[in-house]
């Protein structure tokens, strides 16, 4: 069974919007086994949406088309147009879609009646999905063995609409979609990819491919190595391919065998060491907080941040001393330990993390290129502080300061 | 002339990865006035690329492909292979190639020999394309007026080739490209999508969709107006577009007509009037810094940040009153004024914008549920604190709050 995603929307295609339901929707399958096949974006337009459901279908052979926008109130939103067009279904005023419509609203505390917007005209035959956070309902059609669900293009009415309606829905027709998939992923750090398999294990990826599918995907900081079940894979193919990598020189790269990101596992390590944390950051402005604070229940481990952006902040927040501003520059080991030392004192936490860097563009120089960084742990064990160099824009270098910080906290959990 | 962008990478599709790229080209391809008609993801599969770049040109209509992804070394990078085998170009070792990867890895401090990968590996009379910040060359190629350009799939490689080395060759091929486009945007805060073109404009769409193309783009804060050239568009389309909305009820709702994001937008203006700013942060978790911080050069203006996530050090960072908290709560326009308070004292600054909520999705209740927020702002005029009520998951809200404090803050830079 193959699943075709279509996004509908001029914002995606003009730069206005980043796309958050490919991802959403190819994690979604991905956990229980299936694969999203292609991912089609195309503007408002007639057709171009019918045209792409034909080429997703027809050239591209999916059995199950998503789509995502075009459903809102808008002269812009056409793909109910475009629907009605494709699988030849009028469009017609529907009583029992316009009663829907209605307890949405209601639900909501607001009121609608058939001039507020076009969300009653449906077309025929179509089942309708119920919109769990947002207003406009969804659509699901089956014709010939092949499936469309439409959600809105708003990530949470996606992402919502998917696990409450669109879900259930094929899984009721397609029985074999409530069985779960299953994948190993082995996270490494700190060796580029070519090392890993042309140099610590040349033999890896041929070893792996007898017997399952095995990819590689370079992140901000380290490379995810994914195994997949393949069609003649033995029982046991998780724990052969598992051992092959162990067994490698890759091994001491490994920080986890499993699928949460690093901001998620530190927090998971900390709640079951009970312990807490708090920040000081400069070049990272916020970012190392705010991935901390992204995770629900941060606050049980989580104090919080100085973000010291200006140095007069360091001196007065931090107690960092002028001297050595003046002696060792702001982008120094020893600034980012009498921030971190700063920060252990103020916050009454077991593990304080200090970063200072330069995210560039400007700021560098040839003894401290845009990249440099200094981070800091402070703990009953005392302070150990490290000068690193990175490459990348403003924004990756913010967040492989960050990650880097992380990493260096999880490596000194250990000891706890 | 339609471009077409082919994403090529099963990370893209099985949820491990954003996809960037599209976002890339499309605001490239938009600010020149030409549009990306499709983008469509592939699997590392040498059929469904293959088979991808037939539906683009064939089925789709394009003239000008970019492929993004597949270059790397490992085995699953397949682009190349799928390149010859659409074109019908043998694929062989190319002395020039070589040559240039050489150079480039010397360029990075590294050395490359033909045993390293198969960068050197290139399909025949393709040119080559400068990486200006990685190591794999990207690829050029026209073929019976249809070209194809294809770069690696780390955002910043793209984008970097794209700028350098793509968008030269496109236009040494394709002249038309050199003229420069344009656009209206109208960015509105504070009204829904329908209110603005149902209650506040209805006659706002037509009116406009006579001489030019409107879309309507709800942001997490705020809907965008957005209007282009169409074909038969008079010169003047631009001032008459803009009377029309200026002329609607929609006008008192506009805080900025143009294109910069409201973080950038807010920072200009600061920078401007030679102001600092200084944040504390609860809820927001250091997002708010983070989306200041982005921008270069905004250490001319922010000070820093204090993300006392814990009660605690609330008190002990911005001296709020233990009392406050027992008599309102942590989230009360109150303990937001504290914090602004204690902030504008503590960090030598013109303006202290602080943030007090709930982002969920646990810690709501029936008089504060999740997606209340108090936002304050201290300035030589006084402290002005309010709260608010948003919907959303965790992400969204912390980002609807950090904009929204970011608005009160533009609204009272108005006075200085």
């Amino acid at each position: 069974m193959r699943f075709g995603l279509l996004l509908i929307g001029d914002e995606l295609l003009d730069g206005k919007t980043s796309d958050a339901n490919t991802k959403t929707l190819g994690s979604f399958l991905s956990e229980k086994g299936h694969k999203l096949a292609h991912a089609l974006f195309c503007h408002d337009d007639l057709d171009a949406i019918s045209k792409s459901l034909g080429v997703l279908y027809q050239n591209l052979g999916c059995d199950v088309v998503i789509t995502s926008g075009g459903l809102g109130p808008t002269p812009d939103d056409k793909t109910k147009m475009a629907l009605a067009q494709y699988f030849k279904r009028d469009l017609v005023e529907r009583e029992d879609v316009a009663q829907l419509v209605g307890e949405q609203y209601r639900a909501f505390g607001r009121e609608w009646n058939r001039t507020t917007n076009s969300y009653h005209i449906f077309p025929k035959n179509f089942e309708t999905l119920k919109n769990p956070v947002g207003l406009a309902p969804g659509l699901f059609y089956l014709q010939q063995g092949r499936a469309i669900a439409c959600a809105p293009g708003v990530p949470r009415e996606f992402k919502e609409m998917l696990n409450a309606s669109i879900l259930p829905k094929l899984e009721a027709n397609f029985s074999f979609l409530r069985k779960k998939g299953e994948r190993l992923c082995v996270c490494t750090f700190g060796v580029p990819e070519e090392k890993i398999f042309f140099e610590l294990a040349p033999t890896l990826w041929r070893d792996i491919s007898e017997f399952a599918e095995v990819a590689s995907y370079p992140r901000p900081m380290g490379v995810d190595i994914v195994v997949r079940k393949s069609e003649n894979s033995p029982d046991d193919w998780k724990n052969k391919a598992q051992k092959i990598i162990e067994n490698s020189a890759v091994a001491p790269h490994i920080w986890q065998i499993g699928e949460l990101e690093l901001p998620q596992y530190l927090f998971l390590l900390l709640k079951e060491k009970n312990l807490t944390i708090a920040l000081a950051e400069s070049c990272t402005g916020g970012l190392a907080a705010s991935l901390i604070t992204d995770i629900s229940g941060s606050s049980k481990v989580f104090k919080g941040s100085y973000v010291t952006y200006d140095n007069e902040l360091k001196v007065s927040a931090l107690g960092v001393k002028i001297e050595t501003l003046k002696s060792h520059g702001a982008v120094s080991t020893e600034i980012a330990r009498e921030m971190s030392q700063g920060t252990y004192e103020k916050s009454n936490v077991d593990l304080a993390l200090a970063f200072t860097g330069i995210a560039g563009p400007d700021g560098g120089s040839v003894e401290k290129p845009v990249g440099t960084v200094a981070i800091s742990v402070t703990s009953k064990f005392g302070t150990h502080a490290e000068l690193f160099q990175f490459k990348g824009n403003r924004e990756i270098l913010k967040l492989r300061f960050a990650l880097r910080g992380f990493h260096m906290v999880r490596e000194l959990l250990s000891k706890f």
